[in-house]
């Protein structure tokens, strides 16, 4: 796997355009703050770790703009650290990567100064995902069991970090690591992420899977296909709530029914202490368009109304485990979680 | 609502082609047998009752071809039968219905008479499922309250059956006899019967809805915007198990989590007593394209393996009630089914 889901270069940020994958992949060039806000917005790059560092990024880009004007610069950084923020509500790691750029400027008198710090911090922040990813990934991997069929949704892999992937991470670290594996991938409606992303990292990593539509979940458990259910994590809440890709939660109520163990992989920046549980969430809206076409083919009539939650809630107490980068918790998570995070620099 | 899915004219079957729906609607006049055997594999008529009246059209079709040589009359009659039988393995009624015409004929020594009588066994048939329609949605919209909102599957309207419809038929009866509803209906992939046909025909009726990703269930339910759970049958066992669309067994399980009520519609000739329960029944596995392909768009990686299961099995300990045209059956549903069954002539 040659490409990377974002970098840095020559004073641009370069993001692989996941909106056309799989059938042409682009790396758009970005120069200008507002294009990544757009990017984050369309979700031409996506994922709660991939939107940290473009969060971050784009923050670099704006303070570059705004050295032009000194006197305006810290009003309009501010402001441009807002929009960004805003940009997708759901994901946790936006708003703190963009914020913990932010404050790295913070203090320092001269704006070019503190233009090179707001960069600076998007590098860590862009390295620091991609040691979290490995770290997370082999913790993971140690608890898979040779020969498990797991169940997964959406996009976790390298496209939705700027490392090797959570969720799928995972899996990549074990297949490599020589466990037999066998992925079924739902295909995540609206947006097809599983069958447009996921299935295109899995056929290039050789791991075998099969592509299927959400619905059919439940069947697969009904029939013993499923060993283990790993999904990935927009937001988890101080308690172990997770909000994540809308059919998280029904992955997780037929999990508990066949006791098939529901894992999320999580990297600590995911975790917001801030956030008690799940019901402090703002679950996103996003377009009916996105239901009433498919592939940017109209599918239902003219007028059809629809609705469109991008994610939603699933309980701590239908979660059986949190992957995390420094261990796998268990519950009760909320002590736990704490544990880590306050024994983290996140 | 003035189209109807099927009906007989100038000695042909006219099919509304339900592929082309909504962007499209198309009425296709079928004159030869196999034209129609090919309409129900590639799912241009759909739904149990529906199937079933299109395969006693297709094997009087077939009669009418055979006349021309009446020494091998029977022999291609009877072969016929098979094919169209084998045209969908899940549904009961295209079996059901065209055994019936079949054996309309049997003991009639004249070819020409004989051909006349399987012609008439369909008329039968397709009448019979108006009535039986209209029956069932009256006994069903008794049950709703004003003001439900009702989540359902697929398509089960005047497109999958000759009448009104089944699950979606006791919406219309409902609406119709003044009580308000709302309505979510589950887009359905691979097929999106939900968001085609179902929106379609909702649109027209005028009766409030939403569609939905069919992973966006749960969340429904989890906020509390789900009164009832209605969806129809393919085939029911005569212990209650139902055979529906993928995704059905997923919504029961998620129905009982939330103790929302999970009712199925299913007119006495779905029923079928010669299955004793779910795990007799062949699911059917359609191809990978459907699934890999969104309304005839790529959406995923060429190469990439999907598993395509059309139906699944919901167990009746998941089922509140089966709603016939004969009255609301409750569990235990094995001694219920039986005595309606044979207390009618189907």
């Amino acid at each position: 796997m040659r490409w990377r889901s974002l970098f840095w270069e020559a004073g641009a940020l370069h993001l692989l355009d996941q909106t056309q994958l799989p059938a042409s992949p682009t790396v758009l060039r970005l120069r200008e703050w507002t294009e990544v806000v757009e990017a984050i917005r369309t979700l031409r790059v996506r994922g709660a770790p991939a939107l940290g560092a473009a969060g971050a990024y784009a923050l670099a880009l704006a303070a570059r703009q705004f050295l032009a004007d000194p006197a305006t610069f810290w009003v309009n950084l501010r402001e441009a650290a807002a929009v960004i923020r805003a940009a997708r509500p759901t994901a946790v790691n936006l708003s703190w990567a963009t914020d913990r750029a932010l404050q790295a400027a913070v203090g320092v008198q001269d704006p070019e100064e503190a233009s090179q710090r707001v960069l600076e911090e998007a590098h860590r922040i862009a390295e620091e995902d991609e040691r979290t990813c490995r770290l997370l990934a082999e913790v993971g991997a140690r608890e898979l069991r040779d020969g498990e069929r797991v169940l997964t949704l959406c996009n976790t892999g390298a496209l939705a970090t700027v490392g090797i992937g959570t969720a799928l991470g995972i899996l990549r670290a074990a297949w490599e690591a020589g466990k037999r594996l066998h992925v079924y991938a739902c295909e995540t409606r609206p947006l097809l992420q599983g069958a447009r992303l996921t299935a295109w990292e899995l056929s290039q990593l050789g791991i075998p899977f099969h592509l299927v539509v959400d619905a059919a979940a439940g069947w697969l458990m009904a029939q013993g296909l499923v060993d283990r259910v790993l999904v990935g994590a927009d937001r988890v809440a101080a308690n172990g709530d997770v909000a994540n890709k809308i059919g998280t939660y029904t992955l997780a109520v037929l999990a508990r029914r066949h006791e098939v163990p529901f894992w999320v992989a999580c990297p600590l920046s995911t975790v917001d202490l801030q956030t008690p549980s799940g019901s402090a969430i703002r679950v996103e809206e996003r377009s009916p368009e996105e239901v009433t076409h498919v592939a940017g083919v109209r599918v239902a009539p003219e007028g059809t109304p629809a609705l469109n939650y991008a994610f939603d809630m699933t309980p701590a107490e239908l979660v059986d485990a949190l992957v995390t980068e420094a261990g796998v918790v268990r519950p009760p998570f909320g002590p736990a979680l704490r544990a880590l995070k306050e024994g983290t620099r996140v």
